[in-house]
């Protein structure tokens, strides 16, 4: 059986949970926290989570892990079949990781554990933040989802995403990302009903209280 | 016939290049530099290069590209056919571009252009890239391509990646990526002996000097 490493609080661990319970995949997870430790690199090589173990091996980066649910396991596709329209899903995933959640990530300190994040790397993540979120409109459909009629992989990026960039944006930068997106509210709106993103919704305030003393501590050295 | 968009000196838009001339596939070069008027951020939402050109339309972000590419043209395969290998492939040539790649890219405006970057941006990528290049000898083959006896997208990522990243590592950090990694210099003398490679050097140097004036202009504001 597959075997899901991660924690609750991730977001890509979430995002690979979705495909997971969305495709009814039967799996495990083993909870641990993303660490450098010689044990868990020895599975994931830059000790980050999630990571799947599979009969073969280790399977590392969570767009990684959900291009082999798709290639491997049966149930509800989450990329489309068309080549082209494959790539069109795979560009706003790549995009909404790179443009919006790595910057918003660089924030997190600040944001959710207390720390504090230099100035220039504040403005840095402010620009690319919005730039990020503008490439986004222009390219996502949000019809009701980001490439259109369906689910896809792109959705559960920008679900485990969005959120924290807005806090992100909220917080430090006085902006909400969504304040004048409906599309995008409404989308989120409409992933709120689904009893899989409810269940590691539940999932993840229940670990949420350790989760956010221990990064505390990490953030304020 | 495929178009593809940027220009020769940009070190995604070599990756795919190269892919296709390994591939032997035909296709026309649109020269262009990635930018932030209307019509560029018509075909790339991000208003980056590389961008191709289909008969269905535009596709973004490299590693993205690649996978449509392998997936629609034939020639030599750039990805294994198992799922498992496939899927670790794919891992190693992210870990390429968001651990290495990109924390360098923070500094490229000092180093290459005459820019000049803040020390907490710096200090972020000097940490980052030193974590992201042991994460690579970790989980890397170098045997001796990048993840085995075979040439894949990895190496396309690491041929485009590390030179860039070794300058930095040079200039900034008085560092040498490659002093005590002798497979990772036995690859690049490998791939300097592609004649593809050779070609797209040859391109590269010859649209450098206007390239770097430019952007020399645009560091120095």
């Amino acid at each position: 059986m597959l075997r899901l490493h991660g924690f609750a609080v991730s977001n890509y661990f979430n995002m690979v949970k979705l495909a997971l319970l969305e495709k009814g995949i039967p799996f495990e997870i083993n909870t641990v926290r993303g660490n450098q430790s010689p044990e868990f690199l020895a599975i994931s090589p830059r000790g980050k989570v999630p990571c799947l173990e599979t009969e073969q091996g280790f399977i590392n980066e969570t767009n990684v892990i959900l291009e082999y649910i798709e290639e491997t396991q049966g149930g509800k596709p989450l990329l489309p079949s068309d080549p082209y329209e494959r790539a069109r899903v795979r560009a706003l995933t790549k995009e909404i990781e790179l443009y919006i959640e790595l910057p918003a990530r660089t924030c997190y300190p600040e944001v959710f554990f207390g720390g504090k994040v230099d100035p220039a790397i504040r403005e840095k993540a402010r620009e690319e933040l919005l730039a990020g979120v503008a490439a986004l409109r222009r390219h996502g459909s949000f019809a009701p989802y980001v490439a259109g009629s369906e689910m896809t992989i792109a959705d559960l990026m920008f679900l485990y995403s969005i959120d924290l960039a807005r806090a992100v944006g909220k917080k430090l930068f006085g902006v909400d990302l969504l304040g004048d997106w409906p599309e995008a509210k409404a989308l989120l709106d409409l992933l709120a009903q689904n009893p899989h993103v409810q269940r590691i919704e539940a999932d993840k305030k229940a670990e949420m209280a350790a989760f956010i003393a221990a990064m505390g501590d990490k953030a304020r050295g």
